[in-house]
């Protein structure tokens, strides 16, 4: 096997981990001695074993003289667990390779310093490309200290969310949105407006095969959310009703355990004050399902870095039938938010199209 | 090579031919005798020689106890040239390879019959499903009395033809725009509403490359159409007005010999009627590049075997920009015309999605 081949088998093991080892980035390491790999690891859960760690336990003496692949640079800080630059000095490792430095100004460069003063030689860059997108909302919450913003919306060809009568069962089909669901397990948040809580009350949760719930959040201005809504009575996962003062004072509403009311500075709810509000309660990707108007006012601040958009080989029609992206919009085409498509899949009987902001902010 | 691969080659040089031929299909020939090819044609034009006449001219003598391949049933009536399967049959053709039989009434069945009774050997179907969809238009008209109708439309990611202020240029890219001039080439005419001349004034010929321009049809209730239009100044091609009778009566305007006007039966203009007109007039495939209102009603009657969207990767926003399928639309989604995916391709930075209606009638 080449460097590189180690370097991706090391990035498939970290992308397996993806959305469980949040506010911590997926990393993966393998160590190879004379041309056998001794150890493989990867990071699971904050707060334990990073994935260096995990693969030198594994190599034990192995590891002595041997080479490390790692997609992100090792920590040289003691956070939660001892620094990984010091275990791997210890363990005897000749040469790192390191996919990816660390965007987290506590650890960059820090790791490679200590390695190479240790006389430790250290290759960066190996597979960079991979290692970055894998991380993407990792890398993009650390640097801006808010979470990175997926928009998700499903329409028919024609563009439509739902039929003029606001009937929208079903536009895409059972494969579409089962995908919905394993993107669901990738962040740490759902959001919604009240309006489609109203509207569709759905329970917001990663149901289809394995996976995690993120935490709800539902924009409520009024504080209107009905008391039998699933994302209430449901308590597996937690929900969080951003609100206005304004609605606390006027309302006595008390809520179960899991249901966290979040009071806004203002008497809207403004998206640039939600990301910070979500950025320091540790929300490092957020997925928003909707409906038209929250997608609108997402696009409206250029508050998000990539679209999801599913297209069902439907027609609806309508002049009055409601579109993914609401609000008022912008007036110019000059003025539209311009995307790199990234891909582009069937999934089902359905297109889904990925697309990220040309200038990520 | 195998007949598959002869056959294949045959369907290539019609391929090439679309939109050149109508009202007749496009066809090819390959004329083989003792493993080499002697004769290849293609019908290149209504009223001129058909693709097994400029095959066997080219194999000359060479054609006697030859086999050829040829992507349509040959012709046994004396139409406006004398029928092919007579031809073949002088020229001592031992077996005919025919991809798909003729839909045709006055044709079908009949030069295969004609063919046998000779003591030709005769096989039917080899690569049938790719002859006929390469003359997929043709079939239909021939069969439905009227032309194949498909539907462009070009939005942006959020489904919008334009911002709430009605700009829309541009929403798709340079390679999309000329990809929707070759799509021209190949429909016997193209259709837009009056609104559409109004706002953006088209020339709708076929500019970008070599082509041949469509027959330009406006349907404009009440003959609005402005007297400094590109169709109406342009005189390139011919511009067809489908218009009301009581605008007609209303009205004393002259136009150039280009233009044309065709009064409908009633007091609206309905699309099963215009669908009728044009098929009476020889149109065997209709490109309809919008407005939304027109999308709208061609849409709600079902009138379209074939849609072709492209999707630029922008998102403009707003409730009240217009959307590719305007009018009232369907009310329930159970109603939502249902369609296949046939392909979807990136054109330049833009995504090309073509899909054909489920039952086609």
């Amino acid at each position: 096997m080449k460097h590189l081949d180690y370097m991706r088998t090391a990035i498939s093991m970290a992308s397996a981990t993806l959305g469980q080892t949040n506010p911590n980035p997926a990393v993966g390491a393998i160590i190879v001695n004379e041309g056998r790999i001794v150890g493989m690891g990867a990071h699971l859960r904050a707060g334990e074993g990073h994935a260096e760690v995990h693969a030198l336990r594994m190599a034990g003496k192995e590891a002595s003289g041997g080479t490390a692949y790692v997609t992100l640079e090792p920590c040289s800080h003691h956070g939660r667990t001892p620094p990984c630059a010091d275990a791997l000095i210890e363990a005897g490792i000749k040469t790192v390779y390191i996919a990816s430095q660390d965007p987290n100004p506590l650890v960059s460069g820090g790791g490679v310093a200590k390695l190479r003063d240790a006389g430790v030689t250290v290759e960066i860059g190996l597979g960079e490309e991979e290692a970055l997108g894998l991380n993407k909302m990792f890398f993009h919450s650390i640097t801006n200290k808010r979470p990175f913003v997926t928009l998700k919306s499903a329409t028919t060809l024609d563009g439509k969310i739902a039929t003029r009568n606001r009937d929208s069962k079903w536009i895409t089909g059972e494969e579409a949105r089962k995908d919905v669901h394993s993107l669901r397990h990738l962040h740490d948040a759902i959001l919604v407006g009240v309006g489609t809580v109203i509207s569709d009350n759905p329970s917001l949760t990663t149901r289809y095969g394995e996976g995690l719930s993120p935490i709800r959040v539902v924009l409520d201005h009024h504080l209107r959310i009905p008391t039998d809504s699933m994302v209430l009575t449901d308590d597996s996962v937690e929900t969080w009703i951003v609100t206005t003062k304004d609605a606390v004072k006027k309302n006595d509403r008390t809520f179960q355990k899991h249901v966290h009311v979040i009071e806004v500075s203002q008497n809207s709810i403004l998206i640039d004050e939600v990301l910070d509000l979500l950025g320091k309660r540790n929300i490092t990707s957020l997925f928003v399902e909707g409906g038209s108007e929250i997608h609108g006012s997402f696009l409206e601040g250029s508050h998000f870095q990539q679209v999801i958009t599913y297209f069902a080989p439907k027609l609806i029609g309508g002049r009055d039938a409601p579109t993914s992206f609401g609000a008022d919009g912008f007036s110019m085409m000059s003025d539209a938010v311009n995307l790199t498509i990234e891909s582009v899949e069937q999934i089902g009987q359905d297109i889904r199209v990925i697309a990220t902001r040309k200038e990520n902010a």
